[in-house]
């Protein structure tokens, strides 16, 4: 194959999301039909070992600790980040200088400042180099959210009155340690940047719609102690290994706040680690004058729709099993109806979704590039500061 | 009031079954509008101070241990029989030679030589004195199953290909003293009597069709000797006080059979006492050409409904909550949507369309008479000797 | 009987809730031994002709247009208040004055200033005429939602972190008229204190705690101008009959607000008569550290329970039916396991409450009585506050 | 690598298993350590450009159109064969002949004659090359069934009463075309050998106890003509293209039996295509005297159990998410709990175990081997005998 149908990925970070990206560059090409062919270049992470274990077991060709490495490579189209949520933006900015296309993991990064930083950096990059940004809210690849969309923008809600959006995990009890997601200086946030920035993304995703106002917010950690990890580099939330010792958590447990959209819905966001009995609850609702939606990552590829015109006499919410090739997003690259898909595949699907954009091929939906989830970031913050201040924030005087 | 509006009710039987009806009697004529009313005259029971006090209970003018006085009596006009199954035929026969109406508790008999009987007197007491009969399978009362036939005759459903009815209950473990229920001299059969013929007459009911074969069958007592109740008259399963010693079970605990339908549907029945964790999961799923339902009593104001001529890009099954009072069947006598049913209303449902029926009024569904229960009797009967003989048994052989 | 045995009910209003509490009334003692024996002595409404048709249906022994014809009997005892919020104040306190008992339909009144009047009032009576005073929060009535109280209080959920009540109609789309419900003048307010009350009252009666701040709120009516009813006197909710003259409606369509708990939990309410595609959906969850439950309404006999002690192998969401007579609470009066109940029984469960209350009998929960709808109240007026100041309200600085 | 480390697969047939197997080949040995790792080094098919782009999409390094090289060549260690089922056996015998460990989609073959042979030709070669056989049945690989499976293992659920396992699929409407699934020719059997083969598999791997004998039994082809298809090599289901000319259907749209287990249990089983409304619901349910099991592929993250020794206060049928790393069968190669798997997972975690074994690994489930295959493949017959002799049918007499 000739270079201008590849495309050459390095790759910033080796862990969880590190594996669920590697895990999208290899399938995707087996399953979409791409205008340019994802070669899996380059893995980067800080301990040499690691990062060339994982280079072996996932087949990228090269190795490096050093991130800038990549940057400077000619070979290296786009770069990819993993990393903690602090680093997102010196990453960034320098692969968007050298010209590179820039894929980031959310939210974004830790502050808003970054953010716009990080905004600024894409925009003047789009124009000088033609670099694009994406960001991986990796539920935009579910096929049952693609769908809402679908029907949002078809005009079947019509106006939309009320948006439910609670991202429920129940991990987050005072057994669990102080991994890196408790520390503001890693993190940034809590369930907040981790959660709720897939739940605001989801949000304006279907809806279409932005959010003006955060009218009121609740920010909370409830366990504010927590038991030192025995070793950093275990499983994602610690689990095994804790010692006696204890440290400060620095981020929120929870963050709850109502919103307003542009088209005057009333909203509500939850993201909390401590709702017990909950693992990945990941739920959006949405009710209009025509019609509602709602959706349950647990059940991740079923959506619910409701029909306000139904027939009476049969009307209820239907359960559509969004698998059908020949009329739902991303159903035609996989099995037959209800042959399942599961997390994973929202990550393959946006990757299909990459290549496609840079490749000038058909997009099923949009991901986010760095300008939308800005906006998504000035909710967020938004979000924190009616809870720290105890008062309605307007979005428009969060910049 | 004059005679002509009354209806004076005569019950034998002040047990499980005498009181659903007791409150269906007490209900129906405030929630629904009727060309008669019934009138809570007589109630009968073997012991006298128990019928008293059940009585006194549900506002009975009178009680008799002796059911042969409301046969005798002229001031009686229906005698409703709520015994155990083997003593249905005589009572049934005795009121209808006395010109009564007659509502008898499901199944019809104990024996189908009993329920021929039974069919036989009803025919020719409707001929000598209009008398009318009924008997109570009362999930016919239940909006959803009366939504469901609806929605067959409508032609929603097209032809049938497939039929599913289990009836499942978990009650019967090894730990459940000898109650009258697994008897064979009280009860005639364990759950096939008590289940089944719930599930065959629901089958018919929502289908309009006959059933035409068993084709094979399974009868099974897992559990041969069980301990003897404590006290009989307590919990109609027997919880509690049981005592060391054991007698023999002579009913079945379970039976499963495949049938023909008349329009050709393939279908099977399961009912049985030991579905651990199961406890009134009265199932009925339904298939056919143009669309499907499916019901579980326990979730009983919902029918789901598939419409295979829906929109393929947002089509599944439709949970519709059957209580619209302008669309569904009961539901104007009822509550606002979604306020909704019990258990008990199924009988007071079902006693609407009694006083409707003998009273002149519109029925929304029918309820069964002797002729239609024998049908039911003659599958039960079917499925019980395909059992034993190990082989198909048309029901036009069962007489 | 004698008269110590009896308790005469005079029951005002005959409208839907009207109906709701006959039924219990006429049922209760059926289905319940209680000290006391309900007596439906007299019924109260405007209009006399429909109030005697409603008296003749349910079998209230005398009617009149002037509840303060009961307020001036000796033969009545209790004195149950079903009109507009508007009117509760002065039928109660006048009720409680001659030293009757007062049960009171929710929310205790349309405004604070009101129920502050009625709860000082209760306060007076019962020291001086032990008069006793309810309020029918009926949702407490339902098994599940009292087995959830008793799972909290038996140390099951542990300290609170999460508390998520919703409460979401769907029936106030644009074309439902201007019925009563949408005026301010009889209703006080529109969902939120027909559906908020609800959720506050069940969250408190659940968790135990009191709600001390609410931390923002929004307030919403989406539908600003509604044909007028072609005859106020029509179902509930106006259907049919519309004219084509439009009003103004006068109350929100949607409250939701965001609260802390005592202990510190922090919680969300939502109620709305917009949500389209939900008919009677009222929700509640609980997540604490030791267990979480769920609950809704459309589900009634369901809670649903997680334990996190429970073994990790096989631990999940517990689907419990509450129905079992030895173990969960009022199911001993009804029916065998999973024979469902519908809405109606949780007033009849009340009911039972109120009659061994006054009578002196074991309580399986208690009902409201005025000092404890009075803090439901003031959570109502908190939120209303917060939600026109835009800031958080301390629960003790609304009085 | 060394080639003791590898091993190199030759995969026969590259429609929708083909992909499927490559799918699994490609990702286990990121996912799972293995003994010996995946080379994917030959595909064979029929078509050569389409073998060829084929084997260009998935990695595979070499193409065939002749299996029979495969069988000749030194390099390959194992032939997986994902051919129509009258292919099954000549590729099977040469490839075990010459020494090569042979996996195979299910059923088994065709014709019970050919299970035979294959069976035995598998015993032989076991012996003298130590070849080993393995048969796709690929919802063991499922998670939840694991689990299901060790929990009767662990005794949770005792003594078994009863199994129903229901595989619906509603794809065979008059609509779709003759595509190879409805000619015996190619297929064998129709719904049977598709889905009743997966089911019986999941009955005794579950509950680890052989089928005694078919009590009954019903197959149908209700849908005798069907339009010939436009383009046999399209959609796995025929969709788009349909000529006008009609062919004759000479495969069941359904085959419904009942049997016993050795153990006594009393179970149900039903395949169909024309569960209209139904898309993959493949489903399981135990119910023994200790506890139950359900499950439904739709949902195949999710194990229902039910404990009979819970305690009656809070007990409940237990939605056990099975992604638990360190409890749960497979989980621990996956994602965080409840960020779920699909339909391919099945294949990828039973090429775990395929690699395992063959490399002298821990096995977290047995696949199914040909004379494991061969018991499902009795079963078959068992029920098609049935069906057509309209007797029961004791398993030992099929062999």
């Amino acid at each position: 194959m000739t270079k201008s149908k590849n495309l050459n990925v390095g790759l910033v970070g080796t862990q969880f999301m590190g594996r669920a990206h590697a895990n999208a560059y290899l399938k995707v090409g087996r399953f979409f039909d791409l205008p340019l062919q994802p070669v899996m270049h380059t893995a980067a992470g800080r301990d040499p070992g690691r990062t060339q274990a994982f280079a072996d077991r996932w087949g990228w060709a090269n190795t490096t600790t050093r991130w800038q490495d990549m940057v400077e490579s000619d070979a290296i189209d786009l770069i990819d980040i993993c990393t903690p949520n602090n680093l997102h933006k010196d990453i960034a900015l320098a692969a968007l200088e050298a010209g590179k296309h820039v894929a980031c993991e959310k939210p974004l990064s830790a502050t808003l400042d970054e953010a716009r930083e990080m905004r600024d950096a894409a925009k003047k990059a789009k124009r000088s180099s033609k670099a694009q940004t994406f960001v991986w809210f990796s539920y935009r690849g579910c096929p049952a959210l693609a769908l809402a969309r679908q029907l949002v923008q078809d005009g079947k809600i019509g106006q939309v009155y009320h948006v439910r959006a609670n991202y429920l995990q129940g991990w987050g009890g005072p057994a669990t340690p102080l991994v890196w997601r408790f520390r503001k200086e890693f993190a940034g946030s809590g369930a907040h940047g981790d959660l709720n920035a897939h739940s605001i993304d989801a949000a304006r995703f279907v809806t279409g719609e932005e959010i003006t106002e955060v009218s009121g917010a609740i920010e909370e950690t409830f366990i504010k102690q927590r038991e030192l990890p025995g070793d950093e580099g275990g499983n994602i939330r610690g689990k095994g290994g804790a010692a006696k010792k204890k440290g400060k958590v620095t981020v929120d447990d929870t963050v709850m706040f109502l919103a307003r959209f542009k088209g005057g819905a009333a909203a509500s966001f939850e993201a909390t680690r401590l709702a017990i009995g909950c693992q990945n609850e990941n739920k959006l609702e949405v009710h209009g004058e025509k019609g509602a939606i709602r959706w349950n990552f647990e059940d991740m590829n079923v959506l619910w729709y409701y029909n306000a015109q139904g027939d009476a006499e049969t009307n209820g919410w239907q359960r559509i099993m969004v698998t059908d090739a020949d009329h739902h997003p991303f159903a035609h690259a996989w099995w037959p109806d209800a042959h399942i898909l599961g997390y994973e595949h929202g990550f393959i699907n946006l990757a299909s979704t990459m290549f496609n954009q840079i490749g000038g091929g058909k997009l099923e939906v949009p991901m986010a590039d760095f300008e939308d989830a800005y906006q998504t970031q000035r909710v967020l913050e938004a979000a924190t500061l009616s809870a720290r201040n105890r008062a309605p924030v307007k979005i428009s005087e969060v910049k």
